[in-house]
């Protein structure tokens, strides 16, 4: 077999080969060596033959196992490979078994109490009493730490008591799991064996000593570790996969709209420009004004730019989405969008993720019922999903939150139109800062009366605004004076998404971009959409983070994105 | 209760309200006058009380619906509103029923014949035979249009006979769904009504005659509506959300890695820089190069842009995701990164979307093991649930997609050594264009030798490659001259993935860094990861439009996208 593979690799079509002995050369040699994991450094020098890793099991790290083995192979394993020994069959990939799992289910890992486990994470605390030494274990995924309980006996607890193992060094960890005697956990794991992994500097910056956000922003690469961040992660995470599962689940289609894009037709708010006129290397803090390219005026010369024009980071997504609601339906998008406004607020970031729905053969009141269901759905699903870290920020970041989010999920939301709000906001027995008349913008303080106040914590959907405030393609309607634009306000957020009913009618459409003196040349394949095939399309608007703020209770935006970006920072 | 609703609307803490008694009198008014749907134009004059839409289904296009209903209701029903009537349910979201629902499943829509069906779409194809009409219509759920027969009895046929209803026009029609006597379908929908939504102008660039995808790239507002681009958007989709569903299923955390980046450890490639230096408005076309703020040495004063400081969008988020997986194990990335090089092939875009999984506690097998599991995940969820699509890429994009896609998701994937990849390619029989010596990188047509011929089609992964051509992040080998690097190869498109381990040796790293002239200043918080609690980690980079180029087999990457932008190219 082996000769005949062996003329087959020279030839165009041969059939999959392996190594035809090796893995029971492997076998038989396990066999008679039974694996008996060694302490972990140094680490992996892999035998030759652990190449090959189809015949074994993953155990979930094996860079770890290699180690955890490594010495047990003789060295006159080695030797020179024909063509034919080319080739293994790629290891399987299993589920990591993780905290979460152990601790996750409804008996808190009760059920298996008894089992032998690894762990494998990082020190959170450390606590040595008389016989026995505790460690709080984490691996991120879930807030819960699994209590470490060991005392001299175990393999490995030299390097406990020389200091080695503490706060926020990684270990590998193997014992059993046990019902815990103390009153914040069901089980423990009584450790058998202990591997220092990678040791923690003792500048180690995260020390049980509670630290500000402030200066955990300053340590963005570090923060995750810690409760806060962590449980921020995996909310995020959660809002993020119940996003694409709701537009999946309703027949949406995901299209990522463009980031860079030198269409004429953006223009909300401030926007970055994107170019390579400045050299784009690392040099640019050296670059001289006059080596940037310039025509006989003394203007940029654009011409010589990547792009061959002006080009600029996107501020939404909608134009193009709605090219694709025209064509297939239902769409969506996700992804970063940018402003460039010198906001140093708790609300705004440079950068941020925006989703983006658009909807075809539909009208405002279908926006109206997609957003509300949208929101329930994503906020049902971290509710059942995150329990223990809406628990966490119940406790320690907002109170209440998790009420506040089941009357999210469970109340009928309101709506009712701009007129009427303002209406409300009259009659209110209330000194507002900012005086309520038919026209104006609602400020912040008119949203929070509305849901907080007069509607009593429902998120209440504001209608039909004026068209002098809103933008130019939302849908005039029949009174002339107001578009089908509507707002979404929530308790303690206010305006949590905003969308509109899109103007489809070409020559209305025409109008208004005449009357506000925009190009219409630059509209061209805009104004396509409503020349061929128009229809009755609407959409709107999320701001990611925001959803995220609504939904932890963290105050402060650049704490909910991973490396936020504002006015004199985009460090990381 | 009005009353008193209407004194709790002034209150702090007042309950929902609904108008107490509008549902009756809607009610009770349909009771009398049953809804007649009516034909389309004009559009919506929708009643007041339409605002209100709890008490009705919602079916799949109220403005349509409220077009068809309109006049129905008299003037006279507008009236003053009361504060405590201020307020209504916002209505209930449902699913629409598409072509996709209707003709998707397993009897292809033979279990729904006899049912009176409504399809919203555009006209694809209209044929006019002596008795009778036959309209193909699409609604971008499936490649599929539903056949819609008509005589001259339907309502709104005048519309049809004018020539108004013309391929791009948009409709709204009714009819029983029968079987069909066509062998292209099982059935068809017998019209009983047709209303036009939105005409086509004559100037329609689509038209049945087929067109080039070059043509197409300068209408990519819209080339979706084309068999070839609505397929690649919905397999596109199936493969994003695969992706997520995979990652999530295993306990991956999504994190949003930054799009704008100050940081100096990226460089990698060409970078574009982000700035508001140069004016971020529309007149950026006409900026004089001595307006941007400049030192007294004449150079770029960086301190008073956006960031203080040179900012670049990025073109990996993987030593971002190093952070966080040095926190919750194991994430992935999913988001766009760019490239400023001046490539006008067919296979490069300057803006391209990325998956980029990091894993911890884990190495090099682990990270080909999860790159196989990933990759046949997504292939076999394209299989599966893009039938249909990938039958017409094998009949007309390319022939045979199919079976080497389902090679992929059935056949094992093969690992080997870059050092015995270059003796199989010296021993191959075969004149490469590139010559063939260890320590050179592999060129496409060393790749696609490897895989589709000496292992037949098989994915081959080959690791272990010379650490010269690799980057200063990857994990040296204990052979001190090879790094812990795979690269995933594929028929046809070759490299696919690449990915590595991680250096988490603090020293290691370290030289590294001084050997490439590289500032440890800059990766501060690059080496803090290995300075606190440092474990064996490994990831992986995929172009996800290349991927889709993959499962689709069309071959210039500007058609997998739905903007594409290259050179010179950043419309839409």
């Amino acid at each position: 077999m082996a000769a005949a593979a062996a003329a087959a690799a020279l030839t165009p079509a041969t059939p999959l080969r392996f190594k035809p002995y090796s893995t029971l050369r492997f076998l038989s040699f396990y066999s008679k060596n039974p694996i008996t994991p060694r302490l972990f450094p140094p680490l992996p020098r892999r035998p030759v033959h652990f190449q090959s890793t189809f015949h074994r099991k993953r155990c979930f790290c094996s860079v770890i196992s290699a180690a955890l083995q490594s010495g047990e192979v003789k060295k006159t394993e080695f030797r020179e490979k024909k063509v034919d020994e080319m080739g293994n069959k790629v290891g399987e990939f299993r589920k990591k078994v993780k905290i979460a799992d152990i601790k996750g289910g409804p008996d808190e890992g009760l059920n298996r109490v008894g089992q032998t486990l690894v762990v494998m994470g990082w020190v959170r605390t450390f606590r040595a009493q008389s016989s026995v030494t505790f460690l709080e274990v984490n691996d991120g995924s879930s807030l819960s730490n699994m209590q470490c309980v060991m005392n001299s006996d175990a393999e490995g607890y030299d390097q406990v008591e020389s200091g080695l193992v503490s706060t926020g060094a990684s270990i590998w960890v193997q014992g059993t799991l046990v019902a815990s005697q103390g009153s914040k956990q069901k089980v423990e794991l009584k450790v058998e064996k202990v591997v220092l992994v990678g040791k923690s500097d003792p500048s180690y910056p995260i020390q049980k000593k509670r630290v500000s956000r402030e200066f955990l922003r300053t340590k963005a690469h570090l923060r995750p570790r810690t409760n806060t961040f962590g449980a921020v992660a995996r909310v995020r995470n959660a809002l993020a996969y119940s996003t694409h599962k709701f537009f999946q689940e309703n027949g949406f289609v995901w299209i990522s709209s463009p980031i860079i894009t030198a269409s004429d037709c953006e223009g909300a708010g401030e926007q970055f420009c994107v170019t390579t006129l400045i050299p784009s290397s690392r040099e640019a803090a050296d670059s001289p004004v006059n080596a940037i390219p310039n025509t006989k005026d003394g203007l940029i010369d654009w011409s010589q730019d990547f792009f061959g024009k002006p080009a600029f980071l996107t501020v939404s997504g909608q134009l193009n989405a709605e090219t694709y609601a025209t064509a297939l339906t239902d769409v969506y998008t996700f992804g970063p969008t940018f402003r460039a406004e010198n906001s140093n607020t708790s609300r705004h970031l440079a950068e941020f993720w925006m989703i983006e729905p658009e909807l075809a053969f539909a009208d405002l009141n279908d926006d109206m019922a997609c957003a509300t269901a949208y929101l329930q759905y994503v906020v049902r699903h971290v509710l059942d999903n995150c329990k223990e870290d809406m628990e966490f920020f119940n406790t320690w970041i907002e109170k209440g939150v998790i009420d506040r989010l089941n009357d999210v999920a469970e109340k009928d939301f309101v709506q009712l139109t701009y007129t009427d709000a303002i209406e409300l906001l009259l009659k209110a027995n209330k000194n507002f800062e900012f005086p309520v008349k038919w026209g104006c913008d609602l400020q912040s303080e008119h949203e929070r009366y509305i849901t907080e106040k007069a509607f009593n914590g429902c998120p209440v959907i504001v209608r039909d605004y004026p068209k002098e405030i809103k933008a130019f393609y939302m849908r005039e309607n029949d009174d002339g004076r107001t578009v089908g634009a509507m707002d979404m306000l929530v308790p303690r957020v206010g305006e949590l998404i905003g969308g509109s009913q899109r103007e489809e009618r070409l020559d209305y459409l025409e109008n208004r971009l005449d009357e506000l003196k925009l190009s219409k040349e630059s509209y061209w394949w805009y104004l396509d959409l409503r020349r061929y095939g128009s229809v009755p399309h609407a959409g709107f608007g999320l701001g990611f983070e925001r959803l995220v703020q609504f939904a932890t209770g963290v105050e402060n935006i650049r704490d909910v994105i991973p490396f936020p970006r504002t006015p004199g920072s985009a460090e990381f």
